[in-house]
């Protein structure tokens, strides 16, 4: 383990934190922080650092640092900016591994602010402390319990990690997270990064063994060499997913006045992240998309896909994506289209995307997925419309005018045969390696919690994409991600 | 009234339906197509011919459109192929306007399917009817409660009209529509297309009353003239917009397939279409986001927009994608930063977008809102964050570790500033005239369906959309559709 490691390990897996700021008053971020690192549940020593109390929610409270009897690995600074320098002061007598500065007010708001962060910077390199922020949302890394920052999260537990040079799409990302349990492990709200940087927040997530995939929204980097460097580094380990904020003038101008970094060229910042194995994203969604995929799904072995629709609409959209994307419609050898006819009705379409033509029956789609996968030109299947049984319930369901018996045994056959086929799929991902991303319109409708594709896939960590346009576009970034691995 | 739209009218708003087919047999599409025309509520005679029995549910049966007593507008066939021509024939015979046929097995299926689709084609011109599909979904007419579709929706009426050359893309955008009110009134699936063509109903449609915005999912058309020429027309009365199916390779090989349509060269199909006015749509979401919002909606006047943001990240994001989509940020003047600096912390962004920099109490987006519609050189605002109140409330307020009181107190509080923000911007639109448009992580969240800007916005159809991107996008379409009514 190198020192660098041992360093950001005090960060992300404290054997104790101190919080000056730490308070009960609700009004106050401290309050926030405070709260949450206490609810998150984290185990080891917790030091309130107050001036006037004596404790906090019940924790013995210290008036300054040196008053703590064991050593303090992290420090947690939410104070007024006047007051942060004698803090960082105490942290550094005390040999504090890591401090985040919460507190805002910096170099973001202007030339007083500019000179306090230097002088913040100085201290903290003097003393060899990591420093996360100024003006920034705080950290969590859902491992060590640890949930000293804003948002009011406590994800049991996830595998990809996310920097962000903004607090409040680290809250969205998450949030988005919590429907699928799609749960990231590490979050680091980085704000003004007067000392610790993105690149070295990658460098070392690069080869952390509790993080796959590293997600990062950045805004502007100061040396981009350095950036560039982490990302060539660590997308040889696992993949880099980056969202670019301010790659137009009006971004820009809208960065400077966030974060008070100056955005930089995004072409050519997209262009040296691609170069160096990242995969750039266009949008939040995309993003969150594809982050999903790459923690809970294997890497497809090349670009070669099969597909399976209830709807034909569905199918040629997404044809017409795949192809777009860079992914290859796998042509059907002549003896599983003859294997195929002997499973769908007539009407089938006979190729590549395999159209059920409502023949999805009870066991069809199990079997149409062993004849796709098992083909050796098949390097990864899309599942349309899978999850939409509920629709006939809730549609049909109510209805007076039917035989209602049967009616509810139609029913219950059909979230039977859903949920069967989900099954069938996350276990066929299982046995053969290859990846299987499903769609459903089911998704964004009013039904949606009560599907059962839904449900299964939840549970397993796993998105149900809701549009046959996303779910390619996401496997398409794996295969290339797994393509430029191979390849080097 | 021309005699195109009175025959028109015959399909949309008949004074009587047959149907071939009808069945309570749950087994047959004929029961579903029955079972929704009556759970519909259609209260004009409905006849179900039927070779066997006296009635089905209850309503009385016929042997044949001949013993029908009154006149039959339109006709529902959903019997096999080979019989389709018979029916015709008692249609021609009856004077019947309008004819659906949900039957498939036509020329998606090869050389004799297309040898009778041309005699079902013949049959139904030279008795003058119009004939929707073979081979189809069916039609819906919400306004007047005419569902004889395969799904089982029956939205209370709206102003967004649909055609599809795919039934499953008609259910799947009904179905998104569900969740936030935003209703199709009329639907149709256009199958095969063998004399009715979707370059006939949007004529109809560009002038029909009770449309405001017509939608086409197209995967090919035989007279590419006929169809720039609806387009043409229609757009110029109201938005038109177009998803194309089958823009690759590998997506007209699916279309082929699945309507038997030649594609035909997406880009050349596209140009057109635009040179004709439409708006081409990349993917069924922004179909969905841009008909919601062109439904729900005042015109902008101009591309000139101001951004609400509270969050910094979003800010830079929707900076970004409104930039690069044709919008402009509005320059605020310096007397409006002067009345916004009274309002906002000493942290607001000093500039467009305007980032609230937590500083959202009470009536202050109101005030903020103000400020910035009515300026002169403002053409519509975005509103970015709004509807996180329930995640506050729902990360915090199930803790044990606070003033519960105070926290219940601060929760209620902030559900009642994002209810009256919410309603205001509702107010304001009307007002003002000029478009806001919402978006909010709570969207996709697992608690969208209790935030309260969330069920404002879906009381009153609108979409609270899930990202800024998808919120930029959509005003952007809306600009220049503005900008092309205007110069003509």
């Amino acid at each position: 383990m190198t020192e660098n490691t041992m360093q950001f390990n005090k960060l992300f897996y404290p054997n104790s934190v101190a919080m000056f700021g730490a308070t009960s008053d609700v009004r106050k971020w401290g309050f926030a922080l405070f709260h949450n690192l206490l609810k998150g549940g984290f185990d080891k020593p917790i030091y309130p650092i107050h001036l006037k109390k004596d404790e906090v929610f019940g924790v013995k409270a210290y008036r300054s640092l040196d008053e703590i009897p064991g050593d303090v690995d992290l420090a947690i600074i939410v104070i007024p900016p006047r007051a942060v320098l004698d803090a960082l002061d105490q942290c550094a007598r005390k040999g504090v591994g890591a401090v985040v500065v919460n507190t805002g007010g910096f170099s973001e708001t202007g030339e007083d602010g500019r000179d306090l962060e230097k002088k913040v910077a100085r201290l903290a390199r003097d003393a060899g402390m990591i420093l996360i922020g100024p003006n920034c949302q705080g950290i969590m890394n859902t491992d060590a319990k640890l949930f000293p920052q804003m948002m009011g999260v406590y994800p049991p537990g996830g595998r990809i990690s996310l920097l962000s040079q903004s607090g409040n799409i680290g809250g969205n990302l998450i949030g988005w997270g919590k429907k699928w349990n799609v749960h990231f492990g590490k979050f680091v709200s980085t704000g003004n990064e007067a000392v610790t940087t993105c690149a070295d927040l990658i460098n070392y997530l690069g080869t952390d063994p509790d993080t796959d995939v590293v997600c990062a929204y950045i805004e502007g980097v100061r040396d981009g060499a350095a950036f560039v460097k982490a990302v060539n580094g660590a997308s040889r380990n696992k993949p880099v997913l980056i969202l670019k904020g301010g790659s137009t003038e009006a971004g820009r101008a809208a960065a400077k006045s966030h974060t008070g970094s100056m955005a930089g060229q995004a072409h050519i910042f997209n262009a040296a992240c691609k170069q160096a194995g990242a995969i750039a994203t266009g949008s939040l969604e995309e993003l969150f998309d594809l982050a999903a995929a790459f923690s809970a799904l294997p890497l497809p072995g090349g670009n070669r896909v099969a597909i399976i629709t209830h709807g034909g609409g569905w199918g040629v959209l997404a044809a017409d994506k795949a192809q777009k994307a860079g992914l290859k419609l796998a042509e059907l050898p002549q003896n599983a289209v003859e294997v195929l006819d002997e499973i769908l009705p007539d009407r089938w379409s006979r190729g590549n995307p395999v159209d059920l033509a409502a023949g999805g029956g009870r066991g069809i789609v199990e079997k149409v997925l062993d004849v796709l996968i098992d083909l050796e030109n098949v390097d990864a299947v899309l599942m349309l419309g899978i999850g939409s049984a509920v629709i006939f319930k809730r549609n049909i369901g109510g209805s007076s005018y039917h035989d209602r018996e049967r009616i509810d045994k139609l029913s219950a056959r059909a979230e039977e045969i859903e949920e069967s086929a989900t099954k069938y799929a996350l276990e066929t991902i299982k046995r053969t390696g290859k990846p299987i991303l499903c769609c459903s319109e089911v998704v964004n409708s009013p039904y949606e919690a009560e599907s059962a594709a839904f449900k299964i896939m939840a549970e397993n960590g796993m998105v149900l994409y809701p549009s046959p346009e996303r779910c390619v576009r996401t496997l398409a970034a794996m295969a290339g991600y797994s393509q430029r691995r191979q390849s080097g």
